[in-house]
């Protein structure tokens, strides 16, 4: 079974137009595919509409009750389900997704060391991705969009890193019998040597380069966790692994592919 | 095919503790079951947060589009997901779904003519109901719920009542060879002769008892179109129809049964 997970990015869903072509792009992945949306901008603004501070260490959401309820609402709410609207809307027959549903993404509690996360959930075991769910609806046709809520199996629900459950879904999946490709789309044509050349990107990037650019600080940000989730997926089972724009997903060109 | 639907009020849904009870007594629920819920109330809890003024008429919201924003979190993201992370907790495997997901359900903005009530959606036609597609999460043992938010199929969301998208996905699963019942639950015994007196329920209710007591003002507000939806659907092929608290959903005793 042929898969083709595609993780979109804040960047792509806060924009009307770029939202609607990503989805299109998506539209036209040929076989089994899966989407996995965050959507963080558009929770800093709700979070603001409802005056609620928003509170953030090292680039990291800190998720107190309060701060959940708008992330659910956000995540699992407006943006999941006009993504769904939109693809029914082009013909593609989708499903969306919370981490509860179907018991299909569980997660565990941050543990509370220096920094107490709040309501944040890590996937840890194997059996934490239901594959036979996921397998169960790909094979009727209907494509999961996942948004980046999770459970605990407890009747709490947890604000998960949606690039790690991009990358832990192509795991589980590549280690169920499947051949997946991961592909991370943004608004950048992929890993740029100079973040300020849009042009800089990288055809290829291994885990030593990445390591060295990453020491320089060439790469920073929330592109540090994302090649981090990119290559975990490579290392443990999922085929391809590549960051681009969005209109590359079918394209192996103008991007940048991860390598060992 | 056995199946009874269940649609929780508004009451039940902003009261933490009665909810949990509501979903532990929905679990009990032997064989195959489907859960509705709105949750009008919490509504206008988030538009005061967000400073949204509530637009009412004759009861029924107008929903523009900050509201159909904030009715889309609501119903959608916080209420259903945090009803399904519930179930999965009580071992009763489940679904949240807006009409888009799966194209469960469509619906028709309602038209424009003394009133504009904005981005409401009414289900019209036999095929709005997607049977085919809740049947084949049934036999997978996937307990569907259902909020009140519809589709249109051209990538719009619509506000819907959750009384007609029960009433509707019974008559539809009756007219697909299911043996149906259709449950309201809510925080009262049952249809009142007295709203002052709620031990003062009804056994029993006929078409026209509920037109005598509708004339009379002793049914009023949300209660007329509650049982209205009722008497559709038993119209319509629904094997039974009855309103109560949740806790007699399994019991035939202690609440309104709905009769021609």
């Amino acid at each position: 079974m042929k898969i083709n997970v595609v993780k979109i990015g804040g960047g792509l869903i806060n924009d009307k137009k770029l939202l609607n072509a990503s989805l299109k792009f998506f539209c036209m992945i040929n076989g089994y595919k899966i989407l996995v949306h965050g959507g963080g901008k558009k929770v800093d603004y709700i979070l603001n509409m409802m005056n609620i501070p928003k509170k953030m260490i090292k680039g990291r959401r800190i998720t107190d009750k309060k701060t959940l309820n708008v992330v659910i609402m956000t995540y699992a709410g407006i943006i999941n389900k006009n993504i769904i609207s939109l693809l029914q809307h082009n013909n593609c027959n989708s499903i969306g997704l919370c981490g509860a549903d179907g018991n299909c993404v569980k997660s565990h509690i941050r543990k509370k060391n220096t920094i107490d996360y709040g309501y944040v959930g890590d996937i840890k075991k194997k059996n934490d991705i239901n594959t036979s769910f996921i397998k169960f609806l790909l094979k009727k046709n209907i494509t999961p969009v996942l948004c980046s809520i999770t459970h605990d199996g407890m009747g709490n629900l947890l604000n998960t890193n949606a690039d790690s459950i991009a990358s832990n879904i192509s795991i589980s999946l590549s280690n169920d019998n499947c051949d997946v490709d991961l592909n991370f789309c943004f608004d950048k044509k992929g890993v740029l040597k100079n973040i300020k050349d849009p042009e800089s990107y990288l055809s290829k990037i291994n885990f030593s380069l990445f390591q060295k650019m990453k020491k320089n600080n060439v790469i920073f940000n929330g592109m540090i966790p994302k090649l981090e989730n990119g290559f975990f997926a490579l290392k443990n089972g999922t085929s391809k692994v590549s960051i681009g724009l969005p209109d590359k997903i079918i394209d192996s060109s103008e991007k940048t592919i991860l390598c060992m």
